[in-house]
């Protein structure tokens, strides 16, 4: 098989031949145990739109069938297939995932599929396509350099726009630029069915977002928690909200719905600009801290104890993850783009930059202490993910470290608790960190605050051990006595802490 | 009486000759009643000083008596006489503060004077003067552009070293740049001892900040709240927790001691540089908003719903009061002089910054609006304290926008319930909204979120019976109810919404 031609089970291992023809058969084969229930189509089978899929199969008051659909190239075809044979294509901690998918198999309602004709058959369609911004190479080092590229999302847009019913629900649930649903997918959906001789007054199209989080909660991160919704007119907004209510646990989590599409946009990037500000801001203060010897952790547990301030940030290594790196310059694009503003969000384009730079902050001073010779040393980093506790390595700041580290020459090795396969770098990843800590390390760098390090007196007992570390706490996982252990026969450095001075 | 020879009480309007003679008399005589108490001295009788006076002189554990010292000038003086007077010299709608005081009154153990011979009697000295920030005129228009001058506060500390007994415990509650007790107070202290051939080692320096807030809960923000110390050495860091124990209440409130004064100091200005930052960040997803025709509250109420949001904050005309509008300086300004950093506080600085520009935007905004005709306008504001609630009006955003109105020639005038005169504009406040509401208006001005606009059907009905009123909401306490209803008879207008396009 070429490269091409194949998709990879990234859990399973096992090879597909990617399909040239249609998929209408099956499809049709599907929905005919399922006569009588609504069709809910759900664009894109990535962290969101597979669980997605979960949810509505296992909707909470009513029966749908549920078709998944994704594009068949190397890269996606394999989780269609995956599902059809009934092996979730993600891997999370949260038990319910395999429990909801159990669920789903023994009431077959859930189909996966690459063929646009889905659309055609479904009731509500969710679109949970990525919308990417590119960041040029140089754009943690110089001035704000980036651009977002709508075309593969309108493309999706499109897919829709082609196939559908007249009188279709479209409910985005991507992280778009706020104004997109106005400006970009309503005219796009009404030109398709113009062209199509189709009325352009019976279609819904609303937004709503998801705040998922891959991890021990990820079923609950949707299904359990509060959601703002919008239409783009009255009967979309009504017709939003009838779908959200047979799927969330809106007695707990009652639903918020806003004047207008834009609305719903901005809050989700407002949402992860706040986030990614708030850490960006405590980077200034980590490097004034380490100059002041000051613990910067000690005194921000001391104010978060105001409930005005319990939101501050720790200081950190960085900011991951396929949302904070990005969302506030989806946002401030939007506004110059969307809405002609020659003003950028400055603050929040400046916050993501500073995010960016911080692991080469991390590397430099490496570099500083090592004085260039850190070609061969030897460097054992602890924790990949960008999250605690989580296996997601997207975007993860451990990347550009381990980069920066591997392009100096040293011999970098990892350790995640969670992570098996770093598939962004194309390497596996031990769990055996009894094994890699009898190697021969130079540095130990503590890089994801998962909590198998928190509080772990047989792991301190183990490394202080060691002969002649340099330990590198880059997100404060060490305590003041496990420093003083530690210190015994090592050197340690945290930063955010007077110890990095 | 000359101008520069007597004090005004604000209260009272009772003219005091300003003494020129010792008050050791007096001091001896307030003595020889409180034998064997310990001696509080708090240096400073401001919003801080004045409360703590209070709350020493009704300890929860002990019996203090307890001395305020401030200075002797115009400005001052009238806050020692209105004291001795039995008029305590801060309006606060805080019923303890009365409550307290007539207490204090009936102990007879708090005494106020302006001789620096007290603190030859101190046990403790409280530190509570200020420490200002100088903003160069042209400071919200173009680059950062302020300084620190730490002359005065160093005239106070003198005052202490000069007078103090040997082994005397000084509590700075001043909000300083951090390194300020390590590298100015501790070094003058030992210097004044020193030249009075004293011993150095038996002083007790330590820091720890109040998070006082002027307004209902005046006394409760000192006494009932969490609260960290630290001391420049261990004996110091005892002494203080000592004392502290004896004034807060810390079974509810437990103390937390911070590693060293730099850590203290920290503590506090960051605090308020997050909040200001905040603030900031949230003015240009404002104008976002703004053009994107999204009403920004409702989306962040929306999102505050999520715990680790919930300190997001709400669109307005800028930021007032002591503390937000400097402490981010103070922290930018030490980093570079206290610790000879290269690089400023650059989000912190330019959040300030951003804050300070606010007014001008709102000024801009009605500017375009009336086409260069302000002259003559007559402007309604209603609200000019910095905060919902309270009297105080120190660096209320309202003030630069009175003044760029006032200088266009628009006739403004003032209405705030909590404020009789507007100290800083030396001007008579109307607490009669009715009359001010039946004059000729031409532009109503929302600037305060006090309560008593906010659902206020009564108020609403007058206003919409006006004829042609320009509205406009600089904070948000309309809702749209009273938009909708306001808009048969006026234009409205609300910073962070679509409406002011």
């Amino acid at each position: 098989m070429e490269k091409d031609n194949y998709s990879l089970n990234m859990l399973t291992g096992k090879k597909y031949l990617i399909p040239t023809e249609g998929d209408r058969k099956n499809i049709d084969n599907f929905l005919s145990n399922h006569k009588g229930k609504k069709v809910i189509v759900v664009q894109g089978l990535g962290f969101v739109g597979a669980v997605m899929t979960l949810i509505c199969s296992n909707a909470l008051t009513e029966e749908y069938a549920v078709i998944g659909v994704d594009l068949a190239n190397s890269n996606t075809y394999w989780k269609i297939a995956s599902i059809n044979e009934g092996v979730f294509p993600i891997v999370a901690s949260d038990p319910k995932i395999e429990e909801f998918f159990k669920k789903t198999k023994s009431k077959r309602n859930l189909f996966a599929t690459y063929d646009n004709y889905a659309y055609s058959v479904a009731d509500v369609i969710i679109v949970d396509i990525n919308l990417d911004v590119l960041k040029n190479s140089d754009f943690s080092k110089k001035l704000i350099n980036y651009d977002v590229n709508l075309e593969p999302f309108k493309k999706g847009i499109e897919a829709i726009g082609d196939n559908c019913k007249e009188n279709v629900l479209i409910l985005v649930e991507t992280t778009v630029p706020p104004g997109t649903c106005e400006k970009v997918v309503y005219p796009l959906i009404k030109e398709c069915l113009l062209s199509r001789n189709l009325s352009i007054d019976k279609f819904k199209l609303g937004h709503s977002y998801e705040r998922v989080m891959p991890g021990p909660n990820y079923i609950d991160s949707i299904q359990n928690f509060y959601r703002v919704y919008s239409g783009i007119d009255e009967k979309s907004a009504i017709a939003v909200e009838i779908f959200l209510k047979t799927i969330i646990s809106i007695k707990e989590y009652p639903l918020t719905r806003l004047g207008n599409t834009n609305a719903t946009e901005m809050a989700k990037v407002l949402e992860n600009s706040y986030r990614a500000m708030n850490i960006a801001f405590m980077v200034e203060w980590s490097r004034f801290a380490e100059l002041a010897e000051v613990n910067l952790y000690e005194v921000v547990n001391a104010i978060k104890k105001r409930p005005t301030h319990s939101n501050m940030m720790l200081p950190g290594i960085g900011v991951g993850g396929y949302c904070l790196t990005k969302d506030p310059l989806l946002a401030s694009w939007a506004k110059q783009n969307l809405f002609n503003s020659k003003l950028p969000l400055k603050q929040s384009e400046t916050g993501v930059q500073i995010n960016d730079k911080m692991p080469l902050f991390a590397f430099n001073y490496l570099k500083e202490i090592f004085k260039e010779s850190l070609s061969g040393k030897k460097v054992l980093i602890l924790g990949v993910s960008y999250r605690s506790d989580v296996a997601d390595t997207r975007y993860t700041p451990v990347e550009p470290f381990f980069d920066y580290l591997d392009s100096e020459g040293a011999e970098v090795s990892v350790y995640d608790p969670y992570v098996d396969v770093w598939e962004e770098k194309g390497i596996e990843v031990s769990s055996d960190l009894n094994t890699l800590l009898k190697e021969d390390i130079d540095i130990l760098a503590f890089c994801t605050n998962h909590n198998e390090f928190i509080n772990n007196d047989t792991l301190i007992q183990t490394i202080s051990k060691i002969d002649n570390l340099f330990i590198f706490d880059t997100i404060g996982v060490l305590n003041q006595k496990e420093i003083d252990i530690l210190k015994q026969n090592h050197i340690v450095k945290v930063v955010g802490r007077g110890d990095i001075k």
